[in-house]
């Protein structure tokens, strides 16, 4: 029988083993074009249908409306945190930025040195723990950005925030994408880097509002035009094969999970074993967010002190549980427990858990 | 047995059965993790030691001077023809671009998006057939680029083009990058889309001598800055893992069949009976390109009809010989013969050419 240990990985991160044994199967021979997905021409019908197919299941999945286009990007979020000023922000105009973490803290950085932007919030003083409890909203900024879920400090939105009117709202979404339902016709613009819940690293998943794509100005590099790209459907140039055939895989797998209400039920499970595990230890265990932000995806947590903490992903790794060293700017474990980590794994991390206290509390 | 085609796509392109097979092997436990390649942390030691071992065997296969950088990037090298000008082309400098086809032709057209460009040469009035015959060198240039290897027009570069003293050679080497030796200490640059000879789309490999590295403007975007990519190993955010991983195979693979030396040897071998079937028809196949500009990779050739050449595509694909059509703004029809296309396959052309001609001619 094949090694498989529960994979904590914060991105690149744990795929469904299911998927993994579909492109294995179908490695050498994609769908009897003697060819591997790799070796086909973008441009043929059997590609055409791979990356057609993935954004059809996304469409449903996420019920995305007609008037948004969805996009197949490279770069990762990190060059959408350049692109999206380049094509959202009009010259001379500002965007706002709500920073609650890491990656919020890093598109604003990218956002400034294009043009202007504001935080219309700040958690950093209080040490990205929790949601803000207002915002500083400019009524004429271009867009309105902020991330769902922070990855590093485990911190996630639930509900949108609101915009003035008239003021498109942009968000990274990139660790709690497809992982469960949202509206997206609140949102002007989704994007997400694929590693964490939708598949592996080489794709960045867009889906915009028809206005937004309007907004392109004249002249950018094509490979950071937003208008050029949704017009060649993803395919000005070669895309990101394998990526994208993987990712719609995923689409696929998550469809057969019962979408994206069925997903969130068993995330919600698993989040449930973890941060009970955390809040019945008696402060062994203390998890970094607030308790009203507690991220479904990511769970960072401390231990009573470093060596203990050291033992912990020690001990865990020697148990088959991957991946569950903190960030090394927060310090402490992190479980990621995406989409593809299973309820059986959050019960080895909890039974771990109590076992590793009993040990060393 | 396997169903496997003889594939003679222009990018994506074959890959080497072997390769496949390997990554296939190790789909579900890569190396012992328990873990796909795709799953594992970028910056875990087991994919350090995947970006590094590729990085090592490139600089064998081409010796790559210490001097030099290797940087593993995004977005094709459609955005190098971006990030090449923002990097290496200083305020108010202009840079020269020989132009031989539709990708320096679009290169050039990229760089003066973002400032100033000029042609030291154009052959397109000529049909893109040929290499110039002279060259209208700037002494001032930023620096002088070339196409060594144009995909669709089948115009290769076997010399490269002397620039003026002081002036960087700056190479898209995309289609014929790790076919045959090269001397890198005459490049200041070299970029390659991976997906024709290296491995599958997704990542873009890049040589960098380090005073090019030194002329990055302060404030780039971070994905978009030499400097910051650099310096961080391809690491600064998470990288195509798979493409990388897969493009590391295709190095060591190419090692085994004896390095540049041992490859180009076959890839003449495999060109020369393509080229003698052509020369040999008594004129029913045509080339494109002149004798001297001749690509080893892409050979794209003409028959006396519309008519013949759709029958040509059409009964070649029932022979399994895939990916035989032509460009559309060359039209006719295309060989691209690259690393991973075995002399067995060029054989199978060369067969199926002599019937065809002899049913049709």
């Amino acid at each position: 029988m094949t090694h498989r240990v529960f994979n904590f990985n914060p991105g690149p991160a744990a795929l469904p083993l299911e998927v993994l044994e579909k492109a294995q199967a179908e490695m050498l021979d994609f769908k009897g074009t003697g060819m591997s997905v790799m070796e086909i021409s973008h441009r043929s019908k059997e590609f055409e249908a791979v990356i057609n197919t993935a954004e059809a299941d996304l469409r449903e999945l996420l019920g995305i409306p007609a008037n948004y286009k969805v996009l197949f990007l490279q770069g990762g979020a990190s060059l959408q945190f350049a692109m999206l000023p380049m094509n959202l922000r009009p010259a001379g105009a500002s965007a706002d930025y709500i920073v609650t973490g890491t990656w919020s803290k890093t598109a604003i950085k990218e956002a400034k040195k294009l043009g202007a932007a504001r935080a219309a919030a700040n958690t950093e003083a209080e040490g990205f723990k929790g949601l803000p409890t207002s915002l500083d909203l400019d009524p004429k900024a271009a867009y309105l950005h902020f991330t769902s879920n922070e990855t590093i400090h485990g911190v996630e939105f639930f509900t949108e925030p609101t915009p003035p009117a008239g003021v498109p709202l942009v968000c990274d979404c990139s660790s709690d994408f497809v992982s469960h339902p949202i509206d997206v016709s609140k949102y002007a613009m989704l994007y997400a880097g694929a590693q964490k819940n939708a598949g592996p690293s080489g794709v960045v998943v867009a889906i915009m509002r028809d206005d937004m794509i309007e907004r392109t100005p004249e002249n950018l590099p094509v490979m950071l035009d937003y208008k050029t790209l949704a017009a060649s459907g993803s395919l000005h140039n070669t895309p990101p094969c394998w990526s994208i055939y993987m990712v719609g895989l995923v689409f696929q797998w998550v469809k057969k999970m019962g979408g994206l209400a069925g997903i969130e039920k068993i995330n919600r499970q698993k989040a449930g074993l973890v941060y009970g595990a955390i809040d019945n230890s008696g402060g062994f265990y203390r998890g970094h967010a607030l308790a009203d932000a507690r991220s479904l995806m990511n769970i960072p947590f401390r231990l009573p002190s470093e060596e203990l903490e050291d033992a912990f992903a020690k001990e865990a790794k020697g148990a088959g549980l991957i991946g569950l060293k903190g960030h090394r700017s927060v310090g402490g474990m992190r479980a990621s427990i995406y989409n593809a980590m299973t309820v059986e794994g959050a019960q080895a991390l909890v039974d771990f858990m109590a076992e590793f206290q009993k040990k060393h509390g």
